[in-house]
């Protein structure tokens, strides 16, 4: 029986409890929050105490953790699991800040424990089939990206100001994937960005839709577009080009049903949010997560994939802040 | 140079002259119509005479016929344009009665002269690819076949009472679907249907809805349904099975926009209805009937295939009538 | 915590029983099968025990029970369990007798305990929203109803020879979805078949391919087509029309990956086959099986429900087998 | 009876003359082209004269010109036709440079004679339709624009050395749709480019395929993508965002044909090349043109047009070539 605690109650942690709980031979022995009462539900539900930080790292029967607290706890929570030796599974971003996060894959390095960083779109059915089919050399090597991501709606001004601004908070996700399909460095970034949804975006100095191009150094090139408010809902599709073809992962939808009126034939809206588009990718990333852990093999989402999109976001915020395009 | 009649003026008279002046070679030399009126326009508009169904035959000038007068006329003008060898493009129906579309049959083969019926769903561009590939063995044999036919809405009530009822006004393009799409003969004619759209329907002695089966002679199977209304548009769609796979005939739209609101994700309608729906099927049509007569060879929509297509709506409509399973 | 038994191991006991360990307060106490083996393995995967069919009946403890071992079973431990006053679940059919069925039904009544049947496609996501739209009033009142039912393969001929024949064994899910969908009597049956598939088929005098129409007492009009084997996998569709519009279910891709080669535009495959297509309409239908307990109302596939499918499914075997139309 | 010579009897030219003779009121009175051969072909074709640059200009009865000759003519011939008080059409590019570009289009003002720029995108049924939507608030004010624009394969090197370079032979319709869509000025404009194609266009000094990112004076991001051979045909989408949802303008199909095979559900490639996807463009950018000469009303696609996408054309190649954000 593997034993683990979770940090953070809210949203994604409950989301990641539940896979969490459902894998065989996995236990969650304890919830940590500052808001005691969230840990105290979440812990009941799953047949689990509430615990402490210092508790945690202290109890050498705790085997992993799973870090679903807020971003300015990751990188501390990160390198204190390592120093314990345990296995860790902690949402993206590692910090907001790129030497911080650095600092935090080295100590896992040296500490030699397992790392994975919650890119969970890589953990896809749609994402993963594609990208399977790129391996296998469907179409050839890859040679432009288009990435669409798109909000259902803008997250609370409040929220952002602590966020590290749009491309750390929501394009590193779409970093991580360009870094995934075509499989290259970054040679340049450009990224400009507006605020067209609502202005008090600009007024925490961040906008609310950008535009973003990044060369690589073999010449491919990829374009990603996100706005942070699309009335359709969670618009997650992306499409890659080779010499053979093209492959597109569309959006997922509740049903299929197709309705045929006076006016249209409609289907449904794509799955509103992430918690619905990305369900059955946090279960199998959370599934992959012990299977690495059971077979010692390295994890499909490192922390160094962690600190290379989040170099890709420090360049892309540049590259729109100082209007110029950022050499990598 | 082809000196062409037509016979009348209406709706799908104006397609087909619209058509047949478009022809290298073709000219369109009289058009004729009890309605006066409407004979003039159309012959004004493409610079052609009104005529008179006398002079038309009369005249050794005029090599072929376009016969798009009402349905009462169809097996007369025929058998006339027949002895007068003149090459023959006649909308269907041949006849509402079995025994004269027969009479009319022997009278043109007897008379050697190429006569097309309007079964102009074998031209259009979306079915004929999909006949095309089953006879190229894409899905093996045919074994099932489902036909979905329905009309935006109903005609008249008055146009209803002389119109022969559903199964030949309306199904009998489906019939001859059937026969092209499974290329064998029905053994067995099941049809049932209902009055659900307008009560004034049952009036006349007629449905507006049916459902349709036919077995063939080699035990495959075939499935029919069709509505006088269907609130979205002109539905015209099939789909065929065989041991290696299906294939489905889709319907048209006017355009490939796609909205994505707040509701739904929506394409456009259907074309409306035939004349726009089978637009291109109409032009492909009187192409190919030019072509038959500078080749020689065969037309593709023979006149038997109008006299099979009324024998399957005569046992339908006896099936429905008789509440029982017609042997052909 | 409500303790229940599981009669069955196989396939489809394998998917209720995970489904049943993950409802809230609910329990797997034992597994009964006459596979001892098979019995084992479910049972220790879940930490129940393996248990004999007296030892269920005679455990007051037990309060529920799974019927999912092979058709020839379920009518006797469906009466044994209403005698024993425990609640049901039992996979689809009854029995492949009708009037076993019905005696069945009123001793189920008679015992007043809850009864489902396991039409899981009245649960499926995609078939429940349909439905709900058209309670709705989305499309008016449903007129038409064209099912698509059709297996990726044919079963071992072993199988067919036990399965009560295509109607009984395929159909019924279709005259149960026929039933739920236009929510009205059949009052004639017509059904023909074909065995095109394989001839072994034919060997065992059953058929592998159907198409069945029915009228019901409001004149509504059902079509079913069916196939055993189609080269593309599962294809489970249907759609209905109303007065204002229409309302199509279409199949579930596993992704929604799109590949643009020379040769095509290509999407996946539907589901492989019904524990794929109808995955999460287990699962809602196992939790819905545990609230209908809960909170003493009504399930929404009844023993009725079961027993009303039957009688489509034997009216449309007299069809076929006498060539006529039967009347209900 | 208008009478009009066209320049050019090569491929876009008898596309055009064939569009140009199907206008009632409408004569192709001759053709002009070096190539002798070709010119008496068309000509013959259409029952015109073969004529020369001279005859053309000193024929007052000539009232109109269509100029599809090579790229190098065209500024020239616009501005004798404009000093000739001829309506005039002609293919895009005005001219490779923006000078003799904007000079012309004074000319064509002081002379006050119809010009129209051949932006044939804005005729298509599906772009226009979808233009028509954004003006009529579908989805509010357009955000975002999204281009996706991809030849089947690339031209002769030979062509490419005098295409003036990617940016004004293939992106130059882009950048029009890019100002009829946003309805807004260009405030930078970004470029970057790869041959990942083919290295003999590197040979010549070009690219094979682009990304361009265009902000606007309001703040719209517009993002285009380009390759100039794509395994799947010619891809010609677009998509554009707003405050109340996503227009998006797919690809043509030839049929509607669905093949299910035991590999995949494929649909038809895009029609391959422009002269198949713009069809219909083609033929009613050639009715527009006639009806703005006969109403006196501009022509929807000005030379002002083509000079406004001539300089997006120019800074993007700026952007490329010298590796920096362009300010307009």
């Amino acid at each position: 029986m593997t034993d683990v605690a979770i940090f953070g109650a809210g949203r994604i942690g409950k989301i990641h409890a539940g896979n969490l709980v459902r894998q065989p031979g996995v236990r969650l022995r304890c919830v940590v929050d500052p808001d005691a009462a969230a840990a105290r539900v979440l812990a009941a539900q799953h047949g689990a105490e509430v615990g402490t930080v210092e508790g945690v790292f202290g109890d050498a029967a705790i085997r992993a953790v799973v870090i679903a607290s807020s971003t300015d706890t990751h990188a501390d929570l990160i390198e204190r699991a390592a120093h314990a030796k345990k296995a860790i599974f902690c949402e993206k971003p590692v910090d907001l800040a790129y030497e911080r996060a650095q600092r935090c894959a080295r100590t896992v390095k040296d500490a030699n424990v397992p790392c994975l960083i919650g890119f969970q779109r890589r953990y896809d059915p749609t994402f993963s089939a594609l990208h399977a089919r790129i391996v296998a050399g469907e179409i050839g090597e890859p040679e432009m990206l288009v990435v669409t991501s798109r909000d259902p709606g803008l997250p609370p001004v409040e929220y952002l100001k602590r966020s590290g601004g749009i491309f750390k908070d929501m394009l590193i996700h779409d970093f991580d994937v360009f870094r995934w399909i075509l499989d290259d460095d970054a040679a340049t970034v450009y990224a400009t960005g507006s605020c067209l949804v609502d202005p008090a975006v600009a007024g925490v100095g961040d906008v609310d839709c950008t535009a973003v191009t990044i060369r690589t150094k073999r010449g491919r090139l990829a374009q990603i577009n996100t706005i942070r408010r699309a009335a359709y809902g969670y618009d997650q599709r992306f499409e890659v080009i080779g010499a053979k073809g093209m492959l597109q992962a569309g959006n997922h939808r509740p049903t299929e049903v197709v309705a045929s009126s006076g006016q249209a034939v409609s289907a449904d809206l794509p799955e509103h949010f992430f918690l619905e588009r990305y369900k059955t990718a946090y279960a199998l990333e959370m599934a992959h997560f012990f299977d690495a852990i059971a077979s010692g093999k390295p994890v499909r989402t490192s922390i160094d994939d962690g600190v290379k999109a989040l170099a890709l976001a420090e360049a892309a915020t540049l590259s729109w802040r100082e209007k110029r395009i950022v050499e990598m």
